[in-house]
Order: C-alpha cells, then structure tokens, then sequence
C-alpha cells in the first residue's frame, strides 16, 4: 500500500481551490509515492470554513492555523494565506516538523523572507521539506523553455523580455481591494505578478538577476470602496479609500550572464487578461512564449539555413513534453490548473525521495530580494541597483 | 443533504479516465442538484478493473457490464466503450430504468442507433433520461458561438468550412489497431473524428444537413501488426494487417438553411494534433475556431465600420462566458478535459430538473446519418446524396 | 546598350494600372536583359485612355487594340480587357508575331482557351511566347512552397485544402456589375478566384486534377442596378437585375499523385477581403499560406523530434527566398503588386533567352478544363467528374 | 499643366533606392499638385554615381552635393547620406532656398540637429519647407493608430511598450560596418532603430517623452573587419576592428500625459528581421502593432461587452484607411516601400500649399535630444534623465 501524506491547508480563496484541486487530482493520473490525504482545511470563520470543506474536498476544519500544526495526521502544511502571515505560520510549521508548501510571494518583506529561508534550510538538516509556489514553473511550456536553454539551443542569452499584463484595475470606477493595501499586500503589481516573471525567467535561463533600474507608477490613487466587502471585482460605493500599492511596475534588469531584461507588471493593460509573455534571444536560438497561448512555445533555431528558419509553434501537447504524458493524447491542450497539479507532483516525489524541492525558500527569498531592490530604484531616481545578497 | 446519484462507468481506457476525472471534479466546482457517486467500474479483465477503479476513483468494480445495470445503487450508466457494443449496453441499461450517458459515436451502424433512439424516447417517456458524449460541445468557446449565431449576430449562415486533422497515423509505418478496423470501429476518420464536426457545426448553427457529396480514402491500405497489442502508437512488427477503414473522408454538404458546408476528417493532416477547425460565414458576422487554441473565439462583427472592423480574438475565459464562471478568475485558460466536466454538470442538471438533456440519442442518430449518407455518396461517385430521414 | 521591348498595353483598369506598375517598376530593381518601353495604351474611350495614359506612364494611346499590334514598335501585347475578347485579342496579337501576355482567366469558355492554346503553340514555332497571368505564382512565399515540394520537403502529397475568400458582395445590397454577369464574367467566384487557387495549388504540387466534384450556389439571384455605371461598390438604385454567376464554388478534387483536394471560393466569406489560403499535408511536411499575411509562409517539417516541431513562421523576406534579394534588406515586407513586377521579370528573361515562359497559354487552357469539369459536376449532382484533356 | 517640383538626391544606397521608388511612384497613383522630376543625383564615386543614376531612373548626376544646390532646376534636395554629413548638407540647401527632405536620424549629435532645425524655422519665414523622414509614420497602419487615438477610442494613454527588433549582427563573425563606428553613425541601434520607435511612439500618442532611464549594451566588441570593403552583410577576415557603438539599447520613459514607455532597440534578437512592435494600453482601449504583419492593426475596444470583447485583427486594406484608397481593392497587402512613398506624397501636397510638412526638424531634433538623454542616462547608472529643451 502506498503510504499516505497527511495535508493541512491553511485558506481556502482563489489559491485554496487551485490547491485543493491539484492535492485531488494529481494520484488520479500520476503515480505518486505518497497517497495525499485532504486532512484538514483551516480558516478564521467557523461557518465559512465548513462550507468550503465540504465544497472542496476536506475531511476536517480548523478556524485557528495553530491546530493543523499540532495535528499528528497532518505531514505538510500548505499555506495559502496573504502573504502578511507567511512568515509565521510557514515557521511554525516547518518547526513543528512539518513540510511546508507557502503560496509566493514568500513573504511581503525580505527580512521575513530571510527569517523564512533560514527556518526552511534548518529544517532540511532535519529532512524537512520547503516550498514556494511559482506554479507557472509547471506549465509544461514553461518546462520545455527551461529544457531548451539547459540544452544549449539558445547558446548565450542576450535578452530577456517578460510582461506580466491584466486589466482588473484599468477601471478606475473599480472599488478598493485588500490587493491594494500596502500593509496587507506588501505590493501590487509588482509582487502579485511582477515576482512570477521575475521567478520564471530566472527559471528558465537558469540565471539571477544581478541589479535593476525601475520606476513604479499608481495610475489611479483614490477608488470607491466595495459595498459588498471582501469581494474582488465587487461593486463600488460612495466612499473612497487610498491605493497604497503601486498600479504598474517597470524594470530593467542584468543577468548573472550578461543578459539585458526588460520587465513590466501591470494591471492596467486593458484587452490582456492573464499576459504572461517571455521572450529569450540567445546566440544560437530565441523563445517566446504567452500564457494567453499557455500550451505553444515558439521556438527559432539559429542553426536551420535561413531559407526555412522561422518560430516554430511548438504545440506542448505531445507525450515527450514535460509532464504531458500522464494526460492526455497529443494535442488535448491543458489549462491553468494543471500547474498546480504538477507542482504537487513534484512536491510529494521529492519528500519521498528525501530531497530538497525547488523552487526552495532560498528561491522565493532571492526573487524578494528583486523586488525589494525595484522598490529602492524606484524610490531613488530610477538609479541602478544591485540586488543584495547576490555574491 | 444533496440526494446522490450512483454511477456506473463501462470502460476504462481514454474515455473512461476522462469520464472519470469529470465525475469526480463536477462538484467541486460547481453547484450540483445531486452528488455524483463513483459507484462501480465494470471492465472484463478482472485484475486491470480492480487497478484502473483504484487509479480513477472508483468504489467496486464489475467484469460483466450486466452486473452493473442490475445494482440498485448505479442510477446512471455511463457507457465508454467501443462503439460495437454501444446498441447493447445502453438499449438494456434504459429499459433497466437506468438514466444513459454514452460516448459517441452513438453506434457503428444506423441501425443501431435507430433503436437507440427508439429506446431512448421510449425510456424518456418514463422519466428515464440519455444523452450522447459529443463533449466538444462544452468548451466555451464553443458555447459562445452557439449563443452568437442565435442571438442573431451572424444573420444568415451562407459558409461552414469545418476540418477535423490530426496525423498520429500519417507515418507508414505506424501499427495496426482496432480503430483501423471496419468491424470494430465501424469507420476511420470518418466516425471518430467527422463525426464531432459534424455535431458542432449543426449544433452552432442550429440546423442540420440536408444531403451531402462526398469522397473517402485510404493512404496506407496494409500496416506492421503491433509486437505489442493494444497499445495505440505501438511499435509495429514484420506481419502485416489491411486497414479496411477510411483514412480521410471529405465531403460538401448543404444545411437546411441554405449554407454550404465543406468538411474535412483526416488523421494525416501532418503537423496537425487535435485540430478541430470551424468557421462560419453568415449575412451579419463571421466566427472562426480552432481547438488548437481552444480558450479563444474569432467573431468578425458586419456592423461595425470598415475602418475598424477585424476579427477580434475573443479570450473566452471571462465570468460571462458558458461555464467559465465556475473556474478560475479571467484569463486562466481551461484545458481539453473541462468539457467532460460541463458535459456532467449539464446531464445531472437536466436529471434533476426532469428534463430531457442534450445531444439525445435522437440527435446522435442524426449525426449518424449523415454519416451514412458520406459513405454512399464515396460508394456513388460522389453523387449529391440526401440525409436519410430527414423530413 | 541594352535593347528594348516595345509593350503595348489593351485595358487601364485595376489590371491594368498593376501592369503598368509593374513594366514601370522592373527595371528599377532587376537586371532585365531587355529594357521594357511603356508605348502604348489602348481603350475604347479616347478621353478616357488619353487620361490613364498620362497618369499610368505611357507614351502613346490607342482606341481600337488593332492599331496596337499593328505597330512595329510594339513587341508584345498585354491583354487586361474582361476575358470574353482575350481570344480575339490574344490569337491576333500572336499571329502579328507579338509576344502575349494575357490576363487569367484565359478565356470565357474552354473552346476559346483551346483555340488560344492552340495559337500560342504555333506562334513558339516562330520564336513569339505567350504567358497567361497567373500573378499569385510570383508571390515569393509561393516560389518558397513549390521549392519545398520539388525539393521533396514535403514528401508525398496526400491533403490539399484551398480556399479563396473574399466579401466585397456578402452584402445583398451591393449593386450588379459586369462580374455578375455570365455572358461577360463567363462565371462568378469560379473563375474570377477559384482560378487562382486551382492554379496556385497545381504549381506548388507540381500536379494537376485529374476529377472534381463540385456545388455551385448563387446567394443573391438579384441585386440592384448601380446608378453610377462601372463602379465596382458604387451604390444601387430602385432598379434591379439577375446575377447570373455563381457566388460561390466548392469542390473536392484528386490530383495526379492521388492527393485529396478541398475547394472554396467566394464573395460570401464576410471579413475575409483577399484570403488565399492553401495548405498542404504530406508525408514528410505540411505547409499554410494566407494571402493576407502574405510574406509568410507556415512549415512543418516533419523529420525535426516531436519535443521541439512545429509550423514555422517562415519570414519569406531573406535574400534567399526567390526574387527578394533585388528589393530591400531582410524582413522588409513586399505588397500585392510585386508578384506583377516578378511576372514581368520572368517574362522579360524568357523572350529574351528564346524561352517559352510559364505558366503558358497550355497551362491556361488546363485550368480552364478544371472549371468546366466543376461546372458540369455541378449540373450533374456533384457526380465525380474527370477533367477532360487529361490522359 | 501640373507644375514640376525638380528634385536632387544626395546618395543612392538603400535609402537613396528607397526615396528613387517613391519620387517615381507616388504620381501614377496619387493625384499630386506638383509632378516630381527626378532631376539630379549625387554621389561622389562617378561612375557609381552614373550607374545608379541609370538604375534609379535619374535624368543627371553630379559628384559634389554642392552643385546640386546650386541647380536652378533643382527645387527640393533630398538628402540620403550618413547621418554626420546631414547637418551641413541640409542647412547650405535651406538657405540656398531649397526645399528639404533629410533621412533620419536628424543628424549623429544635438548640437547639429539644433543648428538644422533653426535653419529650417529660418527658412520656412521664407515659404522653404523641411521634412525628417521618419517614414515608419506613413504605413496606413500607424496612420490609423494615431487616428484611434486622435478620435478618443484608447482613453487616457498608461503603457506604452516598444521594440525594434534585428538580429543581423547577432553572429559574433558578422563583420565591422561603418554603421558599427560611432564617428560615422553617431550611436548603434539607438539612433538607427530607435530613433524610430521613440518617433513612432509620440506621433500616435500625440506626446512626447519628459524623461528616460536608461541602459546600453555592446555584446560583440570586436568583430572580423570585412574583406570586400563597404558591403553591409559582407565576409569578415582575419584582421578585426573594434565596434564603437552599442549593440542594444533598453529604456524606461514617461510621457507628457503620464503613460509609461518601455523601449528595446536591438540588432542581437535571433529571429526577428525587422520586428517593430508597439502597444499601447488606454483607459478606453489598447492597439498593438507588429512590422512583421505591417498591414494589421490589433484593437482592443473597451466599450465591448465582456462576452465579445477581444483584440480585433484590422487588416489595414479598406478605402476607409490612410493612403491607402489609391492603390489597390480591399485585402491587397502594401510593402515595405509604400511608406516612403506615401511621404512623398504628403511632402509635395504640403509644399504645394504652402505648408510646412511633418515631422518637421524640430521633430527630428526633439527625438534626437530623447537619444541624447538615453545616452547621458546609461552613462549615470541608468539615473532618470529629463528629455532637455522640454519646457
């Protein structure tokens, strides 16, 4: 009999149900080493948290984090909270022994997110297992990108390109958020999906950032508040509040490599709904690829005689592609939820396995770390600043 | 309490796992009338069975299908085998009191599906509900084009161009298997994937074909037997077997409205993996699909002003559209199963409701027809042939 | 000094101005053996051709074409009149000892064509070529696909599907014209576009029809009479006439090597302005083109892995690619009129080398056979119909 | 009788072909108030001047641009050379009373482009008329992104991103080139490819940039010098010489109304040829356009209901467009060169009616001061750099 990985989930919003599905799913079409149990789901309303458990799955509710933690049938705790309470709850967790899956960004500061990866690293000496979760890593295209610049079919990388583009916010009639707290949120665009092209195009070229130049904007600084609280893309009232948190955020960036990158987050591309867009020119080969398009990745080989080159439209579908195969048939395209899935699939191999998972705690802080050196750019002139912490 | 609704599921390999995942995910998503039970598997290899119902989910399993209609706690049976064995299962399991859920295509010959569809109407009448697995019709985008034409914003439809193209038997030397067959599959391209175009072009323009003229071919008439059997894609050996099915079949048809339709299923289409290409060409507006980037609609709106008329690319991921409500929030695309999924959610409401759900056995009848009516024509010199029964 | 080629040019309308264009442009940009004159312009109107002649660059005019072959200076005659007097024209232009060029269609009626073929054969004898104006084979993106398949790139062919679509009469209040009328236009979207892509698609494979099986339909029996006269779009009055062409065409075809064929053309297609679109399946390759991304031609290249194919987007503006090298630098756009100008260079080289250029008055007169058998198949039920003339 | 309007062109490389084509063009399709006489050209190089003159389709030559100022015939000097001799060529032609049209950049420094354009305010009291040319302005698609947002449809402008991208010097053995030494070309793709995107960015925005951050990259700093002397694309030997100016160039920018602009200018983005991109995101609407597919125009309407809103594709071919009712029927695709053309064009209708063109030297020089600080800012640690002479 497969041995069973207890999960105590911690939130149960938008990350809570992608979670929730994905600790569902992923041993009905991987074989996994370790069969996930839905233990427990906590929230702070009693009743709320009961009615998402039944919805999503759970077998039981905690209304305080501290119970999961001290649960013997909970392995691995799985933190899908705002990103103000990562720090202590992932800490908790990993001390009281248990393997931590946190939602990025780690953490809305660096020094929690340091005081994090320094729990996570102490806690691998003891085969404690800790990871952040860049989910996008796990879109198969995404994968297949990173596969190709290990390979070398991009030789040197010389540019990097990445957007991240919505439009929730283009409105300015669109009421006051949480997302929109400085205090709560720690950023906007910035860190909610700024730090995912950051995480992934790091990823993918298998290089860090070394230093940016950045200007962070707010376009729209006052908003109604909702009527109807607590919900995302609720209706606006009469009374207003102030937006804390940058609406749109620009870089540049150089790479341990050498490449140039040119980065923007926003949620005031009105027409872009999830644009996730990375593109990658090396000396021998160039990658695009879009979310909005998230099973092709475009391809040009340098090295086909200029009479035939041209971006390939890889269609990531086939059996051959990173994670396909336990799917479907070749060209049966994914959806957004499989990330998380995969993400799970690695997870769980890599407790049984007794290994390190990546993207680790050191990963997530590292990614804090550009965020912070963006906000310190912005905040003075635009000026170049290195990343702390890179040696 | 949710009243449950008891499943039993004859089949076990492609559709079977899709099926599965369907029943398993509908009502964690959505808001379900009846709580679908994965009551029984029945697959004749006892040993295979008792694995696959451990993979998928599955409570008991059965290695006759009649054990399965006679449970008193399987309400639905939910047939994924191959299409041969269709008129048997699905005829037995209504007059059984058992509501249908059969994967298409509804039989191999019209004579089957005709007493399908009587049994079917006949069961109806007892509250005894069916439906036929054209799932295509699910995907949102594919829901959106419905809703457009009937809102009337093609106007009169005058063009159907509809191609089905994949390639997994382009290659001479991939090895025999039983969709090859005429006496098991019933036909080649043809049935398995003409069959959905011809579904989703009636079902989007909501009219049928009233005749058709029509071509077949087979490329590759002899094949390697597979070393290793059953497996599709396998590796073929030094004995040989005919191909006695359709390779490709293209045909010109006519819709009761007066469109032209010209169609194309072909499993050599290289480079193609699940493409399901269809536009439409009405007096108001044009729409354009294609599977191979399946969360997005193509609509050329006639009223608007030359200067800034186009095909707009429609991200059909909002809450707004069919279904996508339910998921995740704009922009995160859904994936090839969540059709499997909408097609449960749509069947259990129609249960629940007590009402006939769509596509019926009727319907699937239909489709066959004019399947039949393609193989007379080929079978005539391509000779304009109509659709029998319709009136 | 390089010698001159005297042209005298019947017609100024739109093929005639591209003409113009292109006698004008060629010498500008390729090393031409011979040095065209622009002589000669003839039309019925003397006010009329005096004007066009003076804004399209001619030195001379003339109202009847007569006078135009007649004259010494002219070595070769350009026929841009409707196509019921290209035979008239063209045959007396070659029996004067003029080189023809000669408008597609290339006649009104197979008969004609015949005849046609028949005069340029015997003017070879003399030295006196003849060319029909198949322009779109001049496209480089085309001169690349027909390179591919003779390059064996593709493999066998087994799938052509060919569609030309256009709207500019979708609307049923678009006035009549002499393109609605059989006795002028000889046929509607047959011959006027599905001339092209029988043509384009019969260079690329290097093939030829060899049956048909075809629906013509005519959408719009009446329509309104222009009350500005000659105006292609000008507005209707209360007045109406018989449109007697077809709006539309399909067919399915076999070509020599017993690849399947799929036809389209037609005015009816709302939102597609110049759509030539043609794709190719064979066994080791599979090309798409589209007219309206016209520098572009889509690969497939079936011997690259799984892991990284995919249709190429081939930038067809390389030095490489054929006639490129003599305009701009790489990944500098051409237009529509350029495959004009490529038609000249051609033909000019031809004579000037005492070569008969292609596509000759023959390959004419082959696909004026393919719309014959298209309208017969039509007449006759869409019974399957071979192309006659074929052995 | 139209009037003439004499023209000397100093130079006859490409962009010398280029201006030839459209000084020859632009009356046979465009009913011009004056007809140009393509009077004189000059190079030094006699021969090579007397060839090209033959080729280009020019009456007379002359070795020295002065001579070609002083020609009573010539009415307007068209200057075509390297940008460090524009300065002094354009200035003596203003005020020897000659109309002027100069290739951009303006000039290789501020000072000179200063310095022109105060010849050019001078001259213009006198009824002398100046044009820089940005020719990218004159592609109906760009028209008609400046005409969208001109009429309201993109709201208040947020985002503006912005690419030029090459890729023929991405092969480190692709040989030296005056355009890589900065006494010749003044900067590398900074002042050749962006110059363009910076101008394309404010012509459709309406704005100018206020500020920049900053930074550029020289990847290859030593290159193969070229064994045949001159030729762009040559062959590289064993001696190698040192590039001067920058590979690439990166940059933030703010514009007057508050949008912000990220801008790339590269000749190392492996697969790209003549990639212009540029989006624009507003509070009623985003557009996106590509040179690659340069007759397309993608539009986002805001005002779209959620349910069919999505990027329309505008191929930029309807009479209702910019420029482009004079040549050809809806869907037929214009070039590359039509550009320049449609330059000419507004230049001669603008001189005949005693107005001054756009964009004017002050345009070009304001560009060029945005170049200018581009540079100033990568010099200082990419600091915020305001755009000098805004007020």
């Amino acid at each position: 009999m497969t041995p069973t990985l207890g999960i105590g989930l911690i939130g149960y919003a938008f990350m809570g149900a992608a979670h929730s599905h994905a600790w569902r799913t992923a041993p009905h079409f991987f074989d996994l080493p370790l069969r996930p149990e839905l233990t427990v789901l906590a929230g702070r309303d009693s009743a709320k948290v009961t009615e998402a458990a039944g919805k999503l799955g759970w077998r039981g509710t905690a209304t305080d984090w501290r119970r999961v933690i001290e649960r013997e049938d909970v392995d691995l705790v799985d933190v899908c909270t705002p990103g103000n309470t990562h720090a202590e709850i992932a800490i908790a967790a990993l001390e009281a022994g248990k393997h931590v899956l946190c939602e990025k960004p780690l953490a809305n500061t660096v020094a929690e997110a340091e005081a994090m990866a320094e729990a996570a690293a102490k806690a691998a000496t003891r085969g404690v297992r800790s990871m952040v979760g860049f989910t996008y890593r796990r879109v198969p295209a995404i994968g297949l990108a990173r596969k190709l610049v290990a390979d070398g079919r991009l030789g040197q990388i010389r540019h990097v390109r990445a957007q991240y583009l919505q439009d929730w916010i283009a409105d300015p009639a669109a009421p006051m958020s949480w997302r929109l707290e400085k205090d709560k949120a720690g950023s906007g665009a910035l860190g909610d999906i700024g730090a995912h092209v950051v995480d992934l195009t790091q990823h993918i070229t298998g290089q860090t950032l070394t230093g940016v130049s950045a200007t962070l904007e707010t376009f729209v600084t006052e908003r109604p508040l909702p009527t109807e609280t607590g919900k995302l893309g609720g209706v606006g009232g009469a009374e207003t509040g102030q937006v804390t948190v940058d609406d749109a955020a620009v870089f540049l960036g150089r790479f341990t490599g050498g490449a140039l990158g040119v980065f923007e987050a926003t949620r005031f591309a009105l027409g872009r709904k999830n644009g996730i867009r990375i593109e990658i020119n090396g000396s021998a080969g160039s990658l695009a690829f879009d979310f909005e398009d998230m099973n092709v990745l475009q391809f040009f080989d340098g090295s086909e005689p200029a009479e035939t080159a041209g971006f390939r439209r890889i269609i990531v579908t086939e059996p051959e592609h990173p994670y396909v195969g336990a799917w479907w048939p070749a060209g049966h395209g994914l959806g957004y939820e499989h990330g998380f899935t995969h993400q799970v699939v690695d997870l769980v191999t890599a407790i049984a396995a007794g290994e390190d998972p990546t993207p680790s705690f050191a990963d997530g802080l590292q990614v804090q770390r550009v965020l912070d050196a963006v906000e310190r750019s912005a905040a003075d002139s635009s000026r170049w600043t290195p990343i702390r912490g890179e040696n």
